[in-house]
């Protein structure tokens, strides 16, 4: 019944391929059946200026999409002259997401920013960056605790992100773009490795949706994130 | 036990005086509490170059705050030259919300464009905008209809926000500023006046929460929406 | 003759509120006919870099308009990206008129940004709120005297404004939007309480005018001012 | 007493060359002293759209100062990203000036568009562009008549500009910069050739003035503004 | 005595993966070392405003780093807000070089932008940009010329680019990053498959060079140019 | 046989005008046939941040062309809001240029900025700026050691530069408007006084060229750099 034959609680295969640039302290690029995204981790040795003197890190992420990532060519964003809202919004979540996860206190003064950019698109760009981004983050917070220049770890706990949605009338997860376009209702989940909800965004564009159907969304994006959090162990273990 | 010792399950005072401006289709200034936003409904018959000869019609939003409704100085965004992040997202989270009430058919090809000012801000911005956001759609589709432009209603069903958070270990209903800089969760609970969700936005910023938390805000919600939807149809009747 | 019905030499029916809002140190919501006008005075413990350690203060003002403050909707300046000429031009009057009551001496080294921000429009919204932000300045600074950060008043003279123009062949006082889209010469006149002379700009648009014609709008001018006078002591005392 | 020497109703020297640039269908330089301003005139078939199908024409200006016209070097405004609010100010002043003497009707649907570029400043650099655009405008309007694109003389009286002020307390003809940087009260007075007034923009920066004043400075820059059209005169002869 | 013991006149290993993103009409990622850039070419049916009616087409490209691409993070252009000089002129300098090697009437009436984004920078950039470039250019042409869209082959000539300096005093082929960033006399070289020219650039910063260094270099340039054109071949056979 | 009946090796006059302006610290007006440069050389005693505390000065250049220096007038870059791809080549080239004939030690801790600001336009206008640039910044070098400021001269060889091309078949030196538009093959050559390369720029727009055309307008570069470095000295002298 989903155009891709998945199951409706079947994510699109996964693979993360870690270290695969060679300036970036962490970097990984994640595929998500067809979107592929690479999330690199910047470290700097500087907050910005609210934090300064705090004794506490930041984590900040970026997001962009290649023009022609997807189907049709879009405007670069730097030729647009800014960011467009959707980039905005993404890449606060992104921040946000993954801020949620760290101890910014045993982290330290300093920065790490991760830029997400998007090679590929088919839908989940934003989860893909979110769960990739925390490979890329997890990797340049390995180097600095093996360079001794942080001694308790704070990563305290993985973040992942998978989207749900009622599409066709089914609730089905991890929405791919043929699904995402069709879909009246869909929500994005930020999950961490015990559970725990970090984020829930769940819109209706042009219709409206009940508790129930929340409810079962929930459930799908629970057992997906599970499957991530899974992932994310392997590529970095 | 909260600041303002209301109940945890109580909203502040709602006040909505309709007609406040000469110009506007549609118009009201809406008080929840120390909030008080200006929204206007402003009519256009023509509609986005995507919606031509689509027979559709169109309802977008746009959202500012003066730049002293804040307890300090804000910066103004006409001078910084763009909008900020979080106006990009609040005013895309409006039009969304306003235009999943809307029968776009009915409306026939033209647009209504949605202006949420805030005059004075003391928390929850957003969803008093949308609240009183869909009281100035009413009017200004009242005026259509009186008219004879629109013989088929288009506003399905109401449209209210709410925000909730967990405040010192408690979720509370309806956070005012003292109580939003502190939650470490909250939530923006759109949904209709048949208790149909909208969009669900539930964020934790340094924090995480368990599935039931996130119940007992959406239990808050529903109690929340009940009473704002009650407050427009007393507005507008 | 006018379309209002007024005397030629009429002002409009002048409110003053203060305290309107509960952030700003000083605030007002000026009406002068249908041209509503919210002004607040912020302060700030810093001066401009040209004025640091001078020992002097600074006054400045922003100007503004809600979308649909006028018949049709404007384009919201934010969204544009940048403040049009008109704006530009008109905050830099209010603040050099405000500036020019001002001692900065005994001021202090000390900032205070009047915002004017258009609720409804009808013609004469500059002067309005030159009118108007300086109650709004006088409010805060008073605030400064009782808290006793200052000790000698920095406000030497009320400041106020109106416009004039030939309408119908015909001076007349404090244009309203009719008349000021109809006039074919007009001025604004920014006084003193005591009638000294602060800023005169006298402008014809496809048209001239003679020094007799100069002479009779100044008249008008000094009569409405001396009455605006009267409305800001009123409303302040 | 004026530092140069002058009396206080002389002007400064007035050298006007015409036909300086190979492109325009109108120019002149213009020096007012040390003020150089270089004025060019360009055509278009074309005018702006709320002018299309209306049988007129339009005349509007551009202003701009050399990084280095100044005494101390300014930062390009096309490198600093927009035109500051003095430039806007000013340019709008120009168009405002020029179109005063024109016949819109006689012109026919066409566009002049008159460039004034301060290659050298030294106080008065607006008024000269008026002086000078005006005689930019009348030599391209002079080649549309010899060629028999228009038959009637759209421009109905000559439009001059010309500065006053009070420096060390006594009203004085033309400031230069040393008198206009020490100048509490100044304007400037557009003004045509049969002594008709254009515009009148009197200011004071942190001071006030009196009617008595204002009619001194008018009388001194009716005087000047006999000369400058004298000027134009010989020039265009 | 190379930093990466090459000999003076050998290359970078090149490897040109083709067809490596499923949206873009033709792509490929090429490797020349540690630089690696990702070229799309992407096919619109439609011309740039001067072109209309022409029967002509257009070749264009635009270029970006991700922000980590560098040994130290640069600042995103698109939130910086605009593309930075270098940009504008190395997207220019491709545009260019493709367009020299293209027989535009053949082409038909249709726009081919090409996109060079490049994921890893080590020197070279554009180089590896021109030459990756129209390999993604061919692709697209050939899917064209399949569906009979295109019956002549508007790709007259195969178009490379190579750079060469001078490093430690002696001249070398196909500069990486340290020897780059000490050579003080370097060049790009872009050239046909048939060793005509299309574009010299040779640049010396705070040094100059002399005509017999230039001959050394462009003899270089001949030698790798000769090698890339083989590797392009052997990519799209 | 060309439009202007030069011969094949023939440059249009020169004519050097210096010390134009009296604000700046060096000028000159270069006239090129019928393109006129105006050259102003800004000292300020600052550097760019990378220098600071270096001992080393920085020369930099600006660029622009007036709105009517062209056949149809150009959009204003202040107004468009921003400096075109091309200006942004143009001035990194002549700050690069001249930086190459410049002793930055010997200069001191200080920055000098030239601006090319272009009059009348006629082809070859970034050659008529550096060759231009650099007697503006040679003016402002002899009076800082004149003054004592600056005791070795930090001018180690005069900077010119010239266009070539190929016209109508026949390589020609020095292009004007009408052969420039009509060239295939174009190049800028920056040379030394003594005969040195500072900057190649060979480009073919359309076409493609030989490495014996390529020869050919080299030796008719070295002809015309030699004339302009003796107008240079007869300006300077």
């Amino acid at each position: 019944m989903r155009p891709s034959g998945r199951n409706v609680d079947e994510l699109r295969p996964i693979s993360i391929e870690t270290d695969v640039t060679k300036h970036a302290e962490g970097s990984c690029l994640i595929k998500v059946g067809d979107t592929h995204v690479l999330c690199t981790a910047s470290l700097e040795e500087r907050v910005p200026p609210f934090l300064r003197n705090s004794g506490m890190g930041w984590v900040t992420a970026e997001y962009g999409m290649l023009p022609r990532s997807t189907s049709s060519r879009m405007r670069r964003e730097a030729s647009a002259g800014k960011q467009g809202g959707r980039t905005v919004e993404i890449q606060r979540l992104i921040g946000r997401s993954l801020r949620a996860g760290v101890d910014r206190q045993a982290m330290g003064e300093r920065q790490i920013t991760v830029d997400c950019d998007v090679l590929q698109a088919d839908g989940g760009t934003r989860c893909a960056s979110i769960t990739g981004g925390w490979v890329a983050l997890r990797l340049a917070v390995n180097k600095l605790m093996k360079a001794g220049d942080i001694t308790t770890d704070p990563l305290m706990d993985p973040v992942v992100a998978v989207s749900c949605g009622v599409y066709a009338g089914q609730p089905v997860l991890d929405l791919d773009y043929p699904e995402d376009s069709e879909a009246g209702v869909d929500g994005n989940f930020v999950m961490t490795g015990t559970g725990r909800l970090i984020e829930v965004q769940m819109s209706a564009e042009g219709a409206t949706f009940s508790r129930g159907q929340m409810d079962e969304l929930m459930g799908l994006a629970e057992k997906g994130c599970a499957e991530l959090v899974a992932a994310q162990k392997a590529a970095t273990a």
